[in-house]
């Protein structure tokens, strides 16, 4: 053993009697990017999320004995659900994996492939679950890699725009990677999130092949004046230089390619009052950012209209900015 | 005329009783992209700049009577010299231009092509002593339109990130020019900028033209994730994350080209421990970024030593951030 795992084997020593037998942890949904701020920028909401139970069990491993809400499509078997094979990430890396046995339920709230970080809400619930029934022998911030390895899992990249924020909760900003640097930004109080999921399938990884591997300087340039004003408009409480900065210059004229009515969508929420509106991380979901809920909830109603008149089912949410990131529903 | 024209000259109407007839200000030398901030960021230091003196004369228009420091290559026709061609523009804006007849001396501090904002701070010393002359019926913000006119004329494009900190002071930030929204950033109290100038001449338009026109959109992430990052450096005033987000991978790499020594400079300036080296402007100027001023000044000690060993002469400057922008040295 060389003298670093030794360090954090030390560092992360279990208190076997803090551990406990039932843990139930509720991750939140996110909005990737926020609008302007491909792969950089993210927030998390109240609702949607999903729910993970886990339970201590003699027999040591790590297995999936329930997922419900995903209509049969994520995989039980523990190595190929991001879920369990992060948890048994942290368990080898807390080098206990041969110590102990955990079971989990997954319950999701929040439909696959819908640009809200379905898997990240997962996987963050899984860690913080797994971490919370152990005593939390480590920081978030400590649990963060995991969280990017279970992106890398579910996604094929380990982009952190989603997993940050479902796992610190507020808007964070992912300076770079090399190594995470993650940045809590400022909350302002009355920021609402509108979003509406059409049911239509656009899975990420289609999602990023669009996306051209090369862009104009010059719209780098609009695009990085914009994420610069978003980041300063929040720090200043400032709605309106917000509202100016949440525009995406780069990738949203690719993606709306995907998403069935989205420039319709965007007029019918510009003229709701909202600040911004824009596509959740990949898409197909939507989203309005307004000062208050009015404005929101005006917003995704008059869209939900339009898309059952055009023969599109949707789901709606409303929700502020989840500054609490995932919480423990009970314990014991 | 029409009711716009009307409007404008009611708002900006001159008090007659207020003109002065002598007045001589100083606005200061900029250094634009703040490393990793291209064509957005920018910041003014307390030295370098350029003086301006401007005398009420009866026979309307506008002369250059003298340049100094020049080297005799700026032109004298008030049509062709950028300062004296903004002042008749804001004369003509204000409709004074036939009443009033203005002499401007010009005095330069700073080398010409040398990448610190040298024409932005002819400009903004021109235009911001013609204003104060005439009892300052225009705001700073409002004179802003001018600097960038300005701008145009010296350089061929309407970049403000010179002009910006020229005339507000400080960071500023220009979220977009469509209209022009500047932003002024928080300045850390001990941020010290170390500057060398070493002296070749590198013209601002073939700086600009060895620049590809499109960058590999893994590129332009990684800036913008320094550029969000620098932003909130600021306002948290985290010299680290200051530290860790000033850097150019996208501009530095082509321009360095142009710099002889760049690398090495950068070498010396980072074992200094300043917390960022790269490129003012489109150079060939360099500047250190650092916590006090002992860092920044042992950086340039140590690069000007290098330059001269190489045959190359250079000039250094050490300065705070300079958050007054343009001053008024005597008014009568």
């Amino acid at each position: 053993m060389s003298n670093q795992e030794t360090l954090q084997r030390e560092q992360h020593k279990i208190d076997w009697s803090a551990v406990k037998q039932e843990v139930r942890v509720f991750a939140p949904a996110t909005v990737a990017n926020m609008i302007c701020g491909f792969d950089i920028l993210g927030f998390a909401v109240d609702y949607p999320g999903d729910e993970v139970c886990m339970r201590k069990v003699e027999v040591p491993g790590v297995r999936i004995i329930a997922i419900h809400g995903d209509e049969g499509r994520l995989p039980l078997d523990p190595d190929k659900n991001t879920v369990s094979a992060c948890v048994k990430m942290l368990l080898e890396h807390l080098q206990i994996a041969d110590q102990i046995g955990v079971e989990i339920e997954l319950t999701k709230h929040m439909p696959i492939g819908s640009g809200l970080g379905s898997s990240s809400a997962s996987t963050v619930a899984g860690l913080f679950a797994a971490n919370a029934l152990l005593g939390n022998p480590l920081s978030k911030a400590e649990l963060m890699p995991f969280c990017v390895e279970g992106e890398r899992l579910a996604c094929g990249h380990g982009h952190a725009d989603n997993v940050a924020p479902a796992l610190m909760g507020g808007i964070t900003l992912i300076r770079g990677y090399e190594p995470l640097d993650m940045i809590e930004l400022p909350v302002p109080d009355d920021l609402v999130a509108g979003i509406v999921f059409p049911q239509v399938d656009v899975p990420t990884r289609d999602a990023r092949q669009l996306i051209k591997e090369k862009v104009l300087l010059r719209d780098a340039v609009t695009q990085w004046g914009n994420i610069a004003g978003l980041v300063a408009g929040l720090y200043r409480n400032d709605y309106e230089l917000i509202s100016r900065s949440m525009q995406d210059v780069l990738i949203e004229p690719t993606r709306a390619i995907l998403i069935p009515e989205f420039y319709t969508m965007k007029d019918i929420a510009l003229s709701c009052g909202v600040l911004a509106f824009g596509i959740s991380g990949s898409g197909p979901s939507v989203v309005a950012i307004s000062k208050g809920k009015k404005a929101a909830q005006e917003a995704v109603d008059k869209i939900q209209a339009h898309l059952t008149a055009h023969g599109i089912e949707s789901l709606q949410f409303v929700s502020s900015v989840n500054v609490a990131g995932p919480k423990v529903i009970n314990l014991k």
